[in-house]
């Protein structure tokens, strides 16, 4: 196996390796804009990874790995026109640097696109690969509607908010592991272990995103800490605290979550308070550790040797003690 | 055989069939007020038809007829997104009705469900359908690109505009009746012929509207005559007329596609007018003409029975002598 650096590596190549220069333009500059941008390609990486675990060259898992990397750029250039969203990686989002029509349209081809790369290969893993994409990919689109429909619901429970991040960010990390998993036709009952390590693993993560982007450094923190609560978002940690509050912090918290402020220095630093001393922020640690510990738990029971599942470990162990 | 009619009762007992009510309702209910809304089911009633000509019965083929029915109807919610259109077949269009938002992830939802209808197939049979499914939806989104593009250039070609109609409009026909002769296992010549068929017929159709748009009788065709002279859409007549008239008249049609008017009823007359005097009215019907007997010709290709063959040119008869 290769270090989470040369995977990412991989991957960046074999993108490159893919790259032709297709008309129309205005429809394919976009599609090769937003992938070049980057990011910690965590899903693509993470296919690769399985299909070795279960013993198959990384090559043969490429294609599937950027299917899955595809489609998450296309998640976010529909997601970004949704939330008028002007910046994504620090750059210009696609709808901005062009326009909404053109999001609409570039977005349509990545997700046609993403189902192309699973043609390299052959019928019944094909057929596997492509059932377990459109099934994911489906409850993608429903997070989001559901993240939509929260926006101005005021009734959302803890179990509905799970359900939502489950769709919107970690049913994709469980399915790009076992994308590995098929394609290295490993047994049934591994590659849906190696899907529940990596939907736990991607709640986790999710969860950890909304702890850090209320109690990130700044100074490691990509992006504007406070951002979530400046835009009133219901995350954990808000539906945590509206749970543990005080009435009169209860209070507080719901008319802070009401306005939009030109200076949010202090609103910031007062929901992070109530966050704090409503035992919200703990009750948010404790649900990522909860869902780490329920990923490493699975990934026992997986029938590999305990190096890989060393490795596995290790990766998700990076991952949580992320600070950005 | 059946008649049309028959066929297009088959699809929406189907769709009927297949209905389920899913959460989250925002996601699931704009896919099933445009798939109610209706519309010929010319390109799945001609899935049927094809599975049908190469002996399987149309049962068989009823997954695949849906998959591009529903593919279809996507793709209109995302165009009139673009189109900024308020009305679809004399109804609310989804972004009108809903938001553009809802019409962006609905869509979205609507292009999966496409290729999950496919899994209803072996997988040699649905791989075959998926690939063939991919490719053709890739070239309706570049087929869209390109129309868009053209709305801002002056110099299309004639070449140029009916590549554009053909990815847009005709391969979608072509692949609806390929994918009959996929699933009845036909030989792969029959396929590509069948193929060949219907693009050129869906050519002919694509040219047949851009004739009724200006010439169509107002009692019975269904849209606005002459609208796409009011938005000064370069059409086939258009592109014909500026090669053909004179330098006055070509003059007097770049000025009226240059402008927009409240009240086009002088605009019309007169656009029509340059239409036939210029001589592009009887060559857009010798297009028509053109891509017709160039369906019929493919057609005797076709290794089939004599009345299979009657059957399809009598659908291809139809489909040009409407007058909506």
């Amino acid at each position: 196996m290769h270090s989470i650096f040369e995977y990412q590596q991989f991957i960046s190549d074999y993108l490159q390796e893919q790259y032709e220069e297709k008309e129309p333009r205005n429809l394919y500059e976009p599609i090769h804009y937003i992938l070049k941008l980057g990011g910690k390609r965590m899903r693509p990486v993470l296919t690769l990874m399985s299909a070795e675990v279960f013993d198959v060259d990384y090559k043969k898992a490429l294609p599937a790995a950027l299917a899955v990397e595809v489609f998450h750029n296309f998640s976010l250039i529909h997601d970004d026109i949704m939330d008028a969203a002007p910046l994504r990686r620090g750059n210009e989002t696609v709808h901005e640097k062009w326009d909404i029509n053109t999001g609409i349209l570039s977005g349509d081809a990545m997700l046609i696109l993403a189902y192309q790369y699973f043609e390299r290969y052959e019928p019944a893993i094909f057929k596997d690969l492509a059932k377990l994409f459109s099934k994911t990919a489906l409850e993608v689109c429903e997070g989001q509607q559901w993240d939509v429909d929260f926006e101005i619901r005021e009734d959302v429970t803890i179990p509905e908010y799970l359900k939502m991040i489950q769709y919107k960010t970690a049913v994709l990390v469980g399915a790009a592991m076992k994308m590995g998993a098929i394609i290295a036709e490993t047994s049934t009952e591994n590659a849906n272990l190696i899907y529940d390590f990596g939907l736990n693993l991607g709640l986790a993560f999710q969860l950890q995103d909304d702890y850090l982007d209320a109690f990130g450094d700044p100074e490691t923190f990509g992006k504007q800490v406070g951002g979530d609560i400046i835009e009133n978002k219901k995350t954990y940690l808000y539906l945590k605290a509206i749970e543990f509050a005080s009435p009169s912090d209860k209070l507080q918290l719901n008319q802070l979550f009401s306005i939009h402020l030109e200076d949010n220095f202090e609103k910031i630093n007062t929901v992070k308070n109530i966050f704090n001393t409503s035992g919200a922020s703990s009750a948010t640690k404790q649900a990522i550790q909860d869902y780490t510990f329920k990923a490493f738990e699975t990934l026992q029971k997986i029938n590999i040797d305990n190096t890989k599942k060393d490795k596995l470990k290790s990766f998700g162990e990076n991952l949580m003690a992320r600070k950005v």
